[in-house]
């Protein structure tokens, strides 16, 4: 190994962590993936475990040290602030690590994975839904982001809960029928006996029981039933991946302003289709005005981060060098 | 104490409990309450002192012996089959009833709190949102009543969830400004620094801490804020109540079928004003066929069902006598 300069990019999320180690000038030399890595859903010890489990292997396929990497950008949802750094400082040290530490935005390392301008527009929709807009490297608006419980509008979440309202409405009569309600009541494992009780039907009750028993995030999980049953030409399911698409683009015109590359990710908008199709609708001409690309993670965003912090070049020849020198490690 | 039969009517809810012990015409003879009485939301255990303490004063203060029980209604949501009746009739027997224990709907107590004739309508609109038909004295159709995950729109819960969704509107800009906001903020013992973080005012993000930092059901406290906040003409909040009783209005139409009185419980709909003005108007015409009276909860509708269940007359008459004599106890 060459006594280069490297820096580490940690992408740390909520379900998953990666960590891509990078030369000066973008080549992935090692990379490494973890189990949960935010502190503040998972906790620090179990976070701890997720980061330093893909640190380690992103080391252990580069052969190098931490000792040659002198900045860490660690990009995760909530932990701007290096105030409560110990929980991942303390282990790097005992690694070797000397040099600076810092959180970024998880958002932002979405962004500069599929972006090396200063300007520009990054938006997730997975479980969450959250918009930002970047200048000069840095988030300078927000759009939704609120959680389950007060926004995420348009994402798997607000999907899966008009999902089993749709469902609750077509078992009691008040709304329309839908390719929806058999999907459903398989997801939740439920038989549709034709008993009655209180005048609904047996299965909206146990449904319901069933939506209960489990913690509200897992709606989200109820989803690909409706792009499922959106390829069958099933109208309910079409209507809420349009309203999803719809809500989407609302929040993200909040904050629009000059013209940018918009880097999308998350699962809603990654495939074409009627969300996706809602969403650039909505967006009308705004849309011209973006340069759309999706990207899966944002692994070589926080390597880019790392770079920018290093005081190293990290355009856009560098970002597809680390794009396509990371395809060898996985 | 005479040995004539007399019959004990429960009023089991999710916060507070009821017992009302009553003469075979209806006299209320003694009256108990006490804490938590529902075995799905409390737990087996809990939900038994709850009830029983309420049980144990109603005895007390009538001077009369569980013995002279025959029958025994105890309303209370989700506990209709009589098949896990255990928890509270273990307890009853030990303390010498020897009669029979019915559960009953927590609606059906409210409905005949307010109502004699064997036919007509109850809804609930306090946290949650529920309305029932009732034929025969039973209960043959239900509308919401789905939780506040799915449901219970134009609840408390349901007005509190607007009302954080305005004010994070109000402190971003993407809504109108609102009197709600300093009145939530309050709530949350949050004060409005000028600062910004990403783009959002900092009260915005500790707003959101706050508000996931308790269970979601603790939305609905933020209720009195909106009608607050109406009465001092503030737009967004009359928006917000105009909507609760359009939903609740909706929610009602779909178990319309023959006029009946219909009888009203919880804090949303009990008072006059913005909320109650929209629930009539969305009910147009349906509402001239609709008798509406309001009740405070389902003790002298558990000791009606009681006294139904003991094959006595409970008649309008007797729903009288008894809301009247309770008057003593409380």
């Amino acid at each position: 190994m060459s006594h280069e300069p490297l820096v580490l990019g940690i992408d740390a999320g909520g379900t998953s962590t990666r960590a891509l180690l990078s030369s000066a000038r973008g080549e992935s030399l090692g990379f490494g993936a973890g189990g949960r890595g935010n502190p503040v859903s998972a906790g620090a010890a179990r976070a701890a475990v997720g980061v330093l489990t893909a640190v380690d292997t992103a080391l252990a396929t580069s052969g190098a040290s931490l000792a040659d990497v002198p900045v860490i950008v660690a990009a995760m949802a909530g932990m701007q602030s290096s105030a409560n750094a110990d929980w991942l400082l303390g282990p790097l040290r005992e690694r070797g690590f000397r040099g600076a530490l810092t959180f970024e935005a998880d958002l932002l390392a979405i962004y500069f994975s599929g972006a090396a301008a200063a300007a520009g527009y990054a938006m997730v929709s997975g479980t969450g839904a959250c918009m930002i807009r970047v200048e000069d490297g840095d988030v300078v608006g927000t759009a939704d982001g609120l959680g389950w419980l007060l926004g995420d509008r348009g994402s798997g979440f607000w999907i899966g809960q008009q999902i089993i309202r749709a469902v609750v409405e077509d078992l009691d009569g008040t709304g329309a029928g839908t390719a929806l309600t058999p999907r459903v009541l398989e997801h939740y494992e439920l038989a549709n006996p034709s008993a009655t009780r209180e005048g609904r039907p047996e299965a909206l009750w146990r449904l319901v029981t069933a939506a209960y028993d489990r913690a509200p995030i897992e709606l989200a999980s109820l989803t690909p039933a409706a792009f499922e049953a959106a390829q069958d030409d099933d109208a309910v399911a079409i209507g809420i991946l349009r309203d999803a698409g719809e809500q989407l683009a609302r929040s993200l015109r909040a904050i629009l302003r000059a013209p940018g590359p918009l880097v999308i990710g998350g699962s809603v908008l990654a495939r074409p289709g009627v969300v996706r199709d809602a969403f650039l609708d909505t967006l009308g001409e705004a849309a011209d005005d973006l340069d759309l690309r999706s990207v899966g993670d944002g692994a070589v965003g926080a390597a880019m981060l790392a770079l920018r912090a290093h005081g190293t070049s990290a355009d856009e020849a560098v970002r597809e060098r680390l794009t396509a020198t990371l395809g060898r490690w996985r």
